[in-house]
């Protein structure tokens, strides 16, 4: 089980592309979500977005930095970034993409 | 470091994506590479290509399953297809990815 919700409890179930970048000491990195017409933006306002949380068995990771983007004044896309500080941040972020990913049939790719 | 090679000690510089699937029970699981032009084929004959081989820090994953698209009589790209047997060999494979991924800028896409 591995989800990603911007209201607590509601699952999001429009697929991001997520860029990773990573310091070179293994330290600290970000993970970039980019998701296009997210039902979390069709289905209510868009201050019902507190956050992202990304839910799997060991818990729940949360970022509150989630931009909504702007086409001909309506939102139309959720940009959310996620940090890592630590190596055991980093870790834990990847099992639960690996998690992510294989539910949902992701692989890697060129962003 | 985490380099992929179709002849020993010839680092490819095309980036492949990368599809992952997974046994349910986490004990088995597929990862296919997809290179579209890659200079494996380019500079010489596909006769080198003798593998696919995953190089990195801990050492070098191998695979035998390499194949050859033609398009107009031309070969146009490699497929290859790495299979993981074990929860071990899962966690040894996604480790290299993670470090190829980093250093290529790779991310986590729909296929």
């Amino acid at each position: 089980m591995a989800k990603i919700q911007f209201s607590k409890g509601v699952n999001e179930e429009v697929i991001p592309k997520v860029s990773l970048t990573r310091s070179r000491d293994g330290n600290s990195g970000t993970a970039t979500f980019y998701f296009e017409n997210p039902e979390a933006l069709a289905n209510a306002s868009t201050g019902d977005v507190t956050g992202m949380y990304l839910v799997d068995e060991e818990g729940e990771l949360v970022t509150r930095e989630v931009k909504a983007k702007f086409i001909n004044g309506q939102p139309a896309a959720l940009e959310a970034t996620y940090l890592m500080k630590s190596k055991q941040e980093w870790d834990r972020f990847m099992r639960f993409m690996e998690r992510y990913a294989e539910e949902n049939e992701l692989g890697f790719n060129k962003a």
